[in-house]
Order: structure tokens, then sequence, then C-alpha cells
């Protein structure tokens, strides 16, 4: 039975297809391992959607039909239409949840809901990660042990031009000497943003247990619940105020 | 079917058997109403406690079997015996939830978890509040409208000395001209805190739908997930420090 | 002697020369009573600039000499250039402190910053606002009263869609039964961020004494103090991690 | 000329006086080491007190004379009077800023203003420490460069059980594996807490520059501003509301 949280896995599938190496880590691409880490969990309906489909495979149909979105990207966020990144923004407000994946902290639609460079250090150094839990009571750490070990993986380092998290999750340790902010979480209007560092394009991390797990706890944590409906523009009173007289032309808030 | 999220109800349960008109308002106790009001709900198994059973109806066992305890207390919160509160406060920090209702924003177990006076402006002048959503993508307030009315409530105003939320999801206005933050979350160790604020005595807000709906979500949005476990203590390191000799008397954390 | 903060007070002008009772209001243009109460003050030295000078007053010589920007706007925030907008925030993430005023909830430069529409509600009707203070200790409620009181006002009402705040300072309660947060700061880079609600174009707001005092703690808060260089881009380890080879074209991240 | 902060640094002086090699590391005592740093910036005025004096030289007047409380325990935290702790706690929530270091994560003051347990990971093996900054903008953090590098310090790790802070300022990776939330910032009534990490009684830490210029930087920032007053109790509504009558035993809250 299909699960009632609908997830759009999103992924550029550009390295995938021009790279053998990278092909052989993801035969069926990344948004094929994402999907099917997700599929396999009975909470999820899973679809996909890639760069070179027509409207980047997100029509408004298909947002429309999206409670959770993930994003990976990695050397094409300029190829991403502006008029579709609006799109999703507008979803998100609305309240579709959002899972921002490693290099997807410079996509357009992550800058854009976060107002700042998303800028960081990296060196691809074949390095040991341990992702640990700091906030141990969290639905997205769910199940976890104290920290996921990766044994090879890129390294992102601080400073990681990002607002502060309204909760913090994960914090990664690097071999090389560096920390990252590796889990953070964010509202923007109804919507639920989870970034999640791990996912280089030439490790298979993406078929680990436990960022699986990450990715399938985020995804139930960002589904909307039937949003309060924003109310915004001219407004009458409820209390009576004295004197007021309410303009003419007066259009209840849209 | 009994739910699988666990509740037990907390009441002070004094001014419901010393107060006739209370006893009118609340014939089944304020924890009657609200356990009628989750019993309701197919998520929820329910059970209630009170201050005068042995160790206030929260034997290590009970409190074992609870996933979220809700707390309401008023005139009594001297009696309540701090080892029991040391209790509550080691289960709060194992991963349970708690949600502390109206004037339990003096009661002990609250304040030892805030580090605050958790002090208040209040007057009974039975005013009409207006709770506003300002989170409206939280799942606390999902299926609400843009605020809840209650006709007649007492007045809790600003300022309310509690440590700035990590999210605040709702704001009281009163016609008296007081605001106050009605609805606000906290983490402390592995367990969720809520903290809402209608709910005197005098008047039968625990029958209100929507305050219910809003005591049902919380209790949800606090239930505790599989928690990762906590250790503290003496470590090994992971990776190996040159020079560096494990202790002796090496013990894993507890 | 001038201040050591150099304080810039933008204002888009166009309310004050198009409309005869608004000049009255403010014969000195918005900005020119923003300035005028920040002038009085020792700390800081002030200029002002507007939309329709060249490069709305907002040069890269002007912004590299601003540590603080107040920004004012209404009717005509679509006539700011893009280019100017990227400018300032730029800026911002590189330190300097942004104030924004009342009806600038809707200027391109905070909607860039915050990823959110910034809408809200509101209603013209000259209704009281008491602007109520919910963090006692914080800076920029220093030396205020419990509540600002405004007789007069226009109302600006919840939901206001803007991300949690890192620290909310104040809460507006409204004669007409709404409730607003209209103090919130936030940080973006190295920037200091203050959005501060009243200042409609019609009420002698930017009088008050209390508001310039608000306006003038703000510009201190947010002041940039030695910022930490950020560095971004690939780097070398400083761990020596086994078999690691740094790459040929090394460059240091700017 | 004499700063106008006035810093009280309280030290448990056991260590030093029971331990040659802890004496030879701090022969003036550890408060002795944090003071000279302090004392030698025209900021602060700077006085000390020990846990063996009368009252643990924390008197009702010596409280009343300081701005901001550094305080470094370790093995005799339960020695410290109740008493003496709740009159911390009441001048933190009166304004007082509170600078917790090191070992003193686990002092009855910090556990009180959490709430939580305070626990962590620890290890003593001589390892590198380095101290990122992740909020270069921060004033905590002024003229750092992007990390404070530690030779020799002893390890704490996660999962550090403190609630999450209102801003994250320092993290800290160590050689063996671990990373640490290191600097973080909360608000308790009117006061600023920081709790700032290094600090173990074998290392020089509190001679490094950097170290210092972060605990003076914290205490600038902890120190009080004119802290709005704070009235709790029975409150008279200000808008008069239908058919109220106040209670003839009214008393203004105080």
């Amino acid at each position: 039975m299909a699960g009632t949280i609908r997830v759009t896995v999103w992924n550029e599938y550009r390295h995938e297809r021009e790279n053998e190496k990278i092909a052989a880590v993801y035969p069926r691409g990344i948004h094929g391992a994402i999907a099917a880490g997700l599929g396999e969990d009975a909470r999820f309906t899973v679809r996909t959607a890639t760069l070179d489909e027509p409207e980047h495979g997100l029509t408004e149909d298909v947002l429309a039909e999206t409670d959770v979105l993930t994003w990976w990207g990695h050397k094409a966020h300029g190829d991403v239409d502006d008029a579709i990144v609006e799109r999703v923004q507008r979803r998100v407000h609305e309240g579709m949840g959002l899972l921002v994946l490693h290099s997807a902290h410079f996509s357009k639609i992550f800058k854009r809901l976060m107002g700042t460079t998303c800028d960081l250090k990296w060196r691809e150094a074949n390095e040991r990660e341990r992702i640990w839990v700091v906030a141990p009571g969290h639905p997205i750490a769910a199940g976890l042990g104290e920290y996921i070990e990766l044994e090879h993986e890129e390294m992102y380092g601080e400073h990681f031009d990002i607002p502060e998290p309204e909760m913090l999750v994960f914090v990664s340790w690097f071999a090389g000497g560096e920390v990252f902010r590796s889990g953070a979480c964010y509202t923007r209007g109804a919507g639920r943003i989870f970034y999640f560092r791990p996912g280089h394009e030439t490790y298979p991390t993406y078929e680990n247990l436990d960022v699986r797990r990450v990715i399938a706890n985020a995804a139930e944590w960002a589904a909307p619940r039937q949003a309060v409906p924003r109310i915004f523009g001219n407004a009458l009173p409820v209390e009576p105020i004295k004197g007021y007289v309410p303009p003419a032309k007066y259009h209840p808030a849209g």
C-alpha cells in the first residue's frame, strides 16, 4: 500500500550521465538511490524529477501533489529556471516540506529561503566523517546511534554561512580538522526545511542505512499538517474601535 | 482500540472538591475534562493521576509507562513532593513529553525545567482572550483557524518570565490591554515540553474543542520517538591520539 | 564630537513630497525625523539617503562607510534597483547592521534576507497600540518601561510571515483585537538585522522618545564588531589525513 | 581608571592549593589568571571570590555590586551552599551576567538555570582542540581568527545535555574524534549567560590570549543594560472592560 506522505525526489542528474565512475556509484542516479531508500518505507509514496525534464519535472501539478521535496544539485545550479525556483519557494511557504541535500547548499532555492550566501569550506580527501547527534530527542534523529560514521566523504567545514538554525540536530567531525553544522531545521512560511550535509556524488552515501533513516525521518518531520490559513491584507477589527469607519472599498484579505 | 501514545493527565484536584462553583464547571475534575478530550482521539491511551493519591499517582511504574504527562496545578504547588518532582524531571530528560497547562506555570516542575521564576501578570475579569497562531505550519496548531477565541478567561500578561521559546506557537490578546506568549515549545534532555496558557478553573475552557485540539496536537508532538542513546562520562578516543594511554579504570559512561 | 557608529538613514521619501498632510507630520521627511533622533545621541554619526538620489544614495562608498543602515519604504518598493538591493545584502553579509522599519517589511531587501513573503494584516483606524517588552534584559529594550504606548497608529496583525526570530523583543497589542511580533532580531552572514514595527507616515511616531530610544539601542546592537574572517572554498587539512595529496590547483578561499 | 563593568571572578580554588602541579600552572589560582586577563582591559573593574571564603565570597553586597560573575568549579560543586546558589540565581534573573567556565558545566548554578543534567563526555589525553567560530558576527567572537587552537586540552564531547542555545558561537573539534558545542548563549530573566568550554586545571588555558579575549568579550556582552522593570502579579486593565469591577483588595503587582 502506498504511504500517505508524497515525496518528490529531485536530482540534477548530470554527473551520473557524464562520468563513468559516478555512474558506477549511482547506476540509477542519485535520485534513484534516494527514492529506493524512501520507497522501502511504508510511510511514503515516492516519485522522482530531474533537471533536464520539461519544467525540471516540477510542474504546478507535480508540486501540488508533493508533500515533501528533496533536492540534490551540484554543478548546474545556474541552469535551474528562476520561475521554477519561485514556484518551489511559493509551495514551501504554503507548507510543502523541503530537504536540501549536500551540495544543494548552493542551490538557488536554498539561498533564496535562507537569505545568506550558504557558502562553506570543502575538501575532497576521502576522509572520515562522524556526524554526531546533538539533539537526541529530535524526531529526525530517531533510531540512530550517537553518531553516523562515514569512512569516506568530502569535507564541508565552517564557516557555513546559514542563519542560526531553529534547531541544530547534527554536527560533523572531519579527520582533517574541521567541524560542520550538518543537520539544520528551519521554517519559512508554513513550510519546514531541513539541510542535511552528506552525499558527495563519488561515494555511495545514499546507500548508507543511517543516512537513509535520517532522510526518511526528515521527510516525515517536514510533511505538512493541516496548516492554519494565513490571511493577509486589510482587516476589519474584531473589537469595535471608537469612531472607526471601515473603508468603503474594504476587501477581505487574500 | 487503544492509541499508541500513553498520556497521563495529572491534576491538583483541590479546587473542584472544595468549591461548589468550580465543581459545577468541572464535575469530573479538570483532569476528567482533559482526559475526556484526549480519550476521544484514537491516537491516545489515557490515564489520570492527582495530588492526593499516594506518590501523587506518579509512581516509578506509572511514569515508566507514560509517554506524555499533562500537568495542571494552582494553589497547592508547594504540596508536591520534591522527590516526585525530581522523578518527573528525570523522565523528561529521558524523553517523556510534558504539557504544562495554565497556572502550572508556577509548578515546581516547570520552574525547575526552565530555570526562571515563571512569574507573570494576571487579572480575573472575565475578559475576552484571542489566542493567535503565530506559527501556522507548526503541528501543534494543525487544524485550527487563525485564532482561538475564548469569551471569558483569566488574563495572563507579559512579562512572562520564561526562557526564549525554541518555537513560539501562540500569542494571546486580552481585552484589557495585555499580550502573552501563550504557546511555547522547549526541549530539556530528550524530552519535549509545551506550555499552553488557557484553562482557569472557573471557566469550562477544557471543554472548548479548539483547546482540546491543541492539547491533542501537543501530546502527539511531545511524544518520544526512539531517542538516541545519551552516553556520558569518560570516553575512549575513536581516532588514535599520539601517545594516549587510556586510564586503567575506564568505565563506559552510564 | 561625532560618534563612532556611522548610521545611514534611508527613506523612500515620496509620501512627504506628494501629500501635504504627511509633509505636515514630517516636514523634514521621515528620514529627517529619524536622523534627528539619532543625531542627538553622542554614539552616532548620521547621514541620510533617499530613493530618488543617484543609486538611491547608496553608492559603494556610502555603504562602505556605513555601520548601520535604517530602511523606511512603503509605496515604491518596486522602484528600488535590484543591483542596489544586492549591494546592500552583500554589505549585511559582511557585517553591516540593518534596521527595517514599519512598512519596509515589504521591501525587497527584507524579503531577500528573510526568504519569506513578509506579508501581514493591516488596518488604518487610528487605533491604540501598546508595544510590550517581552525580553526585558535585551539591549534593544534598555531604558524603556514595560511597554511603549502609541495613541494612534496603523494596525499590523498576525500572521506576520517572517522566520522565527532569533530573539523576540516586542509584541504589540492593538485595540481592534490583534497582536503582532513588533521587534524581531536576526543574523544573516556577519550582519545583524532588527525589524521594528511602528512608524506609519500619517503619525508622528518617529518623534516619540521611546521609539527613538529603541532605534538608537538597535543601532548600537546591530553595529558590527571586529567580525571574524569568513573564509570559504577549497581548504587544506590541518590534521594530516593518511594518503591525502592536496590538489595542484589549490587556491586559498576568497 | 577603573572600567565601568564590575566583574567578580569566582573560583573553587581547591585544586591549586592541594596539587603542586596545578599550583605550578596557576600560581595565582585560576581566578588569579582570569582576573589578570580581565584586569588589563580598561572596560572592567575586577574582584575575585572563592569557595572557602565566608559565604563563598558572594555576600549580598558583593553580588549587588557585580555586573558579571564568572564561575569556575570542578571537584567541590557539592560544597556550594544552596542558599548562595539561590542568591546567585536571583541576581541573574535581575540582570547580572554569568559566565560559566569549563567544568562549571556541572555547577549547581548552571544546572539550576538550564533545567538539564548538563552532563557530557570527557577524556584527559592532552589532545588538540580547535574551537571553531560558527557565528562570525557575534560580539563574543570579535577580533578572533577562524578558530582558537589549543595544543593540549581535556576533551569534552557530545552529547552535551544543555537546552538548545539561543545562539551557538563556538563548536570544538578534538583530535580523538569528538565535537562539542563550546560557546552557548542563554537568557534567564533579565540576565545573560554564556557557557565557554576550555579551561582544564592542568593546562595554562586561561593565559591564552584568544581565550582571554573571549572571556572579555563575553563579559561585555553579558553586562546588564538598563533592564526593563519586570512587574508581576495582579494587574488592573488599561482598556476598560465592560462590567469589570476591580477587587477590593487590589494590590499593585510587586
